[in-house]
């Protein structure tokens, strides 16, 4: 096992003045997800809550559609960081491998500027609309929560957060010091709990670029919530997969941008007009 | 060309109540790099300062060791983003094809795990001792100037910027919404004007993890400023390639992580025991 930080010292210049300081800092490894073998990718991600990274990432990736298309799951620790083994059961092991064959050119792993803009902009799932409105208190309470939760980013401030959280206050928070990772790793604990992502919502510490909604999409998640701004290609891909997009998100305040309908303002537009602002 | 910035309504909650409103954010585009006709990779970018990105791009991936290595450079637009198209000189063309060759197993892009981590983890080139120390307060006063010189991120609150300053007065920014693209282009930008990153320092509005260190390190660049945390391996990677690390750095204040000796404190400290501790 790695362990997740580390202390170290540094040299802290202050108002003028160098002095000695030590600083707690996020460990970061190279990863490489291999299937079958062959590498698919390699992420430079936290090393913690591997199996739920293996399950999320061949999820929100397409490799597979559902946790149980994964048969078994191996982590090698090697001088250069970690291999993480996936074995899928055969059917969807051939889908795959045959995927990969025909991606293969004949110079290696670059397909034409055409083909790769395509498969990076591959079109996404649509979402079904809310079975009930999300109340925007409930949102506003779950981002309270989160700080709180990220137990890794407050020992080094340097980690993002990704929680799933409901409106019965079911909570679950993943860390990592990639943002797609932290959702990699959420989604895949999700699966493995057989929890559906469209029972509640997803919020994440991060921007919001097209890639998370990429993968909220795949999962399933019909609410994600950012911390910070969206990218116009974020909102476009939000609007075409018919996903709720809330950013710039306070736990007094949030936007949201796309497919308003599903949240629910209405009491809160009342409580505001009798006076009562705080919505704890 | 493609606007770097639009403007889109959202429904801003704020204190109970639901309000229309608009904001600016940041346009995303996937930006394929393709050499020969075969493409290398897809980001998703800020769709400016292209020529910068591929000139970047190219060394800091060591597919070129100078500008001069790229006799071409065409951007084409797509319905599903832009495609670089890059022709390098013929003898570099050679070598790349046949790394690329090397690199493509029998069913894919995949190397196995373990060849997968050494492509990730290469060793980095060791940056050559400073001739001269950098005085702690010429960091100070570029830090101060940075944020005034990223146009994108004052309009989008959502946007990375990468800078380069000399103790001479020096200062050049380039931004995106990917923090490594923000060095690409910076780096490229560099490459083209035939300015040495030794010559001054680096500054990044991101955290530090080791890609930005490794792009950095392979530029040529000695002194990385970060405005955010840098991670344990991003430490040691600096350490080992003679990168001195500054973190968490603001106009008022920061931390050397690695190779102190670049820096010049002393007459901060002076100033500091006669009372003045201002460095304006």
């Amino acid at each position: 096992m790695i362990a997740p930080t580390e202390t170290r010292a540094v040299l802290r210049w202050q108002d003028g003045t160098a002095r000695q300081a030590r600083r707690e800092v996020a460990e970061e490894t190279a990863i490489a997800l291999t299937y079958g073998g062959s590498t698919q990718a390699v992420m430079m991600a936290t090393p913690c809550d591997l199996e739920d990274f293996a399950v999320g990432f061949s999820l929100t990736e397409g490799i597979v559609t559902s946790a149980a298309d994964i048969e078994q799951i191996a982590v090698e620790e090697t001088e250069l960081g970690l291999d993480i083994q996936i074995e899928l059961a055969s059917p969807r092991n051939a889908a795959f491998v045959s995927r990969r064959r025909a991606m293969a050119g004949p110079v290696g792993c670059g397909l034409c500027g055409i083909e790769s803009l395509a498969e990076a902009m591959r079109p996404l799932p649509a979402l079904a609309p809310g079975r009930s409105r999300l109340k925007a208190d409930v949102i506003a309470n779950a981002l309270r929560r989160l700080p709180k939760a990220q137990v890794l980013n407050r020992a080094t401030r340097a980690v993002h957060g990704a929680a799933f959280a409901t409106p019965a206050g079911f909570f679950v928070v993943r860390e990592d010091v990639g943002r797609h990772n932290a959702l990699d790793k959420l989604v895949g604990a999700l699966a493995r709990a057989g929890i559906d992502p469209a029972t509640g919502f997803i919020m994440v510490t991060s921007r919001l670029s097209v890639e998370m909604v990429q993968k909220a999409a795949i999962a399933g998640a019909p609410v994600l919530v950012a911390v910070s701004a969206p990218t116009a290609l974020a909102i476009r891909s939000a609007e075409a997969a018919g996903m709720t997009l809330i950013a710039v998100a306070r736990e007094d305040g949030f936007e949201v941008v796309t497919h308003p309908d599903r949240i629910d303002f209405t009491r809160l537009e009342t409580t505001a007009e009798e006076g009562h602002i705080d919505v704890a």
